[in-house]
């Protein structure tokens, strides 16, 4: 009988063309779907809650497919982790409701972006932090952060959008876009319900600019309202990001 | 005029085949001595403090040259740190006294092996923690690693030496041996006034043996005064271990 996996999934985004399928590329959803077709004899579509671009990691990425599997959640678990390469695991499995969707019923997602801001070059877990030497005004990002939080058209936001993966609208709710310092790292984590194609890493970009002291926070409100597309020159790298939660009802 | 300079570097070890120069394999010494001949115009020969395994990682190893270059130590660190590839960094750079030679001069070494110690595989950051899922007994390889420090003939703890490196004597001084918890974490730290080759990972092989029960603490102490070398498969993995610091009178 068919029944509905869903799995929160950890990658290291580094050698990986993002999360979605794309022929003649490693992606992870490539090698989450031939480690579920190994374990479960079954060739199947899975779906991921968010579409990470190229380089982006994941500690709490969302997948769930369907299966005639009678594999109890736990042993999944462990076979998948044991056919997975070591840039992927399974950090938990569990069934789902009937007609579970990663994607559609994700009600928000999370992500981190990690800085590093010392004037010492970071070597050891430098492909998880952007790194940036001169001192980030954090409170200057913070009250710029403060002025995107909500409900708005992030339009000038958002990457260029391709054929099929242009959203129908740039709406989007921001519920928290926060900046905040533990030594030499600085991080900003954002939730949205939704983001739209790099949305985040635009946002990172413009709150950079505030804290290298580039622009004036209050200019970061005129930059949204006026719904022009950022240069494409603004995108912080994909190295430091990371998505780190999906929340579902 | 020569001068002497001693830098302080870092440098992740998974793609290197060690510190120590191996014709036909990328080791530390070389992209360093590649760096400084580029910046100095001199093809010169450095010196560094600990000759770590291929696949260790460091982020305070000293390294000694010779040069004729008029470059500032801060000037000549950030021209370094500009032509070298981003898996080894300068951290410090200053004018040592003449003569001064980083391995011969050194009192000390210090190393740190890192356990990722949790039933959830670690993905971001695998390449720098040993991962053991089962929960280790930290207080009982504190038992165990108390009867390793002091001065001792370590010959237990050696690796296979050949040829010229072999050393001429096994009694080494251990000053510190200590294991920590952070969480997830398990951090074995380890100081000596010098290491057998393969002695830190030795010893905190053993530990871990100790730590899974496998061992009774009381037994590493029987393993030490044997004198006779231990299996191999007890070495740690390298890519837990990270040289952290070398000191100097």
């Amino acid at each position: 009988m068919e029944r509905t996996i869903r799995l929160v999934v950890a990658y290291d985004g580094t050698d990986f063309a993002g999360f979605q399928f794309q022929s003649g590329h490693r992606t992870v959803q490539d090698v989450l779907e031939a480690a579920v077709a190994q374990v479960t004899g079954a060739a199947i579509r899975i779906q991921g809650a968010g579409r990470t671009d190229a380089g982006v990691h994941a500690t709490g990425q969302v997948v769930s497919f369907p299966t005639e599997s009678r594999l109890a959640p736990a042993e999944l678990r462990r076979a998948l982790n044991g056919v997975l390469p070591d840039d992927v695991a399974v950090v938990a499995a569990r069934d789902a409701p009937p007609g579970f969707h990663a994607r559609y019923d994700a009600v928000a997602r999370g992500y981190r972006f990690t800085i590093w801001n010392a004037p010492e070059l970071l070597v050891l877990g430098r492909q998880y932090a952007y790194q940036w030497r001169s001192f980030l005004d954090v409170a200057a990002m913070n009250a710029a952060a403060r002025t995107l939080v909500g409900q708005h058209d992030f339009a000038a936001f958002a990457g260029s959008l391709r054929g099929r993966e242009r959203p129908t609208s740039t709406l989007r709710t921001l519920f928290r876009l926060h900046c905040w310092r533990e030594n030499e790292r600085v991080y900003v984590d954002a939730a949205a319900n939704a983001f739209l194609p790099r949305m985040v890493r635009n946002l990172v970009g413009v709150l950079l600019l505030v804290g290298r002291g580039q622009i004036p926070a209050e200019e970061v409100r005129t930059l949204l309202t006026s719904r022009r597309r950022l240069d494409r020159g603004i995108t912080a790298p994909a190295h430091g990001l990371c998505l780190t939660h999906v929340w579902y009802d």
